[in-house]
């Protein structure tokens, strides 16, 4: 069942399909309106944000779900399924992946590795850890996490000058040179030829967000180039 | 009134806001969500089909809306905007501009130069011509329409072969050579930096709808390029 999930993945496109704040589709029906319309046009594999939306997303499309829950920590940064509970939740609203921070900041007195090891211990479910950085993606390959994405690349303290412009190609490189599981490509892959040149340098799957399912933001892209001609 | 609404379109960004048949999104909820997204992302204007869907549209933006009907005629292809009675109707919910098909191709025994001319003098509204090509465009001036669209471009018996994976830049070039009015470039526009060259070649406003507002499309361009590789 774990294998059959993960091989529907390879080489294969994940739409992530998430909506916050202010944005018009921030409700179940609109993200799940996405999550179909990404099927139709040939995604592999949806991930999805929050309980109720993901619950619908799961009703409405056949592709394997990868699920997790967003929560801000004291620190001020956001933990992607940083506590037990959330873990729980999602396992019983039936999603076939969890996403889970792989960082070593800690959640729940457990750094991500620890934590992972506990979930994967005590459920067996399928974990995709995100992480920013090599270290951290082998102390979840150690943990027992089924699949490693660059998720948080930029996006910890640590790894804030690697939030440029482009997707972060030598990360991927690296992490496919020394891991042996599936490494997920995913963060500021913004072209169809970013999607294509992290499988050609070996990512297993590669997760398109912001470029398909954020049209506040793709239309912000527009605004801006023009801007800068007059 | 109608300069003022014109003015707002000067180098800026109009979104296409369109969904049909299957998509997710058919529906004047779906449509609207993203013409909230386009506004909030800078957006200037947006395009949109359909008198429910464009009535709602307009009860939720604060930005001028270019509108027109679709309909499939005798000979198969698609008039934008091809009835008097259509006119009407948009009219009647309050659209900003009209957009109305201005090829040579006739509809209630009229070209579109004809039928342009019959609906500024009738009614005085602003009125967008959408062309295929040069000639259409000299026409539908002479006949008073105020703007000029490149939108069905490739979409004509005559002009199939520009159908290509580029915007026409040729044709906007040409049309801001020999015509006064604003020329609008619609059509293949799918990057940002596509969008800033026609406005700087001269475009008055450009319009992007697919590659903003289509997530399925934008999806399987993605899978595409995934399968090229592998």
């Amino acid at each position: 069942m774990s294998k059959q999930v993960i091989d529907q993945l390879k080489n294969k496109l994940i739409v992530s399909c998430q909506a916050e704040g202010d944005s018009p589709f921030n409700s179940p029906e609109g993200v799940t309106m996405f999550a179909k319309a990404a099927v139709m046009g040939g995604a592999a594999g949806i991930r999805s944000e929050g309980i109720d939306k993901t619950k619908m997303i799961l009703k409405n499309v056949n592709v394997p779900v990868i699920g997790l829950i967003k929560s801000k920590f004291d620190d001020g940064f956001v933990r992607i399924t940083g506590r037990y509970k959330d873990v729980e939740d999602l396992l019983n609203i039936g999603v076939h992946i969890i996403a889970i921070d792989g960082t070593f900041r800690n959640r729940e007195n457990l750094s991500g590795p620890e934590f992972i090891n506990k979930i994967k211990s005590e459920f067996g479910c399928i974990v995709m850890a995100d992480i920013s950085n090599l270290d951290e993606a082998l102390e979840c390959e150690k943990a027992g996490a089924d699949l490693i994405s660059t998720t948080l690349n930029g996006y910890t303290p640590e790894t804030l000058s690697d939030k440029t412009k482009s997707p972060n190609y030598d990360l991927v490189k690296l992490l496919v040179e020394k891991i042996s599981s599936p490494i997920i490509a995913e963060g500021r892959i913004n072209s169809p030829e970013a999607a294509a040149k992290m499988i050609e340098i070996g990512a297993y799957s590669v997760v398109v967000g912001t470029a398909i399912t954020r049209p506040q933001i793709i239309t912000s892209w527009y605004v801006e180039a023009i801007k800068s001609i007059k």
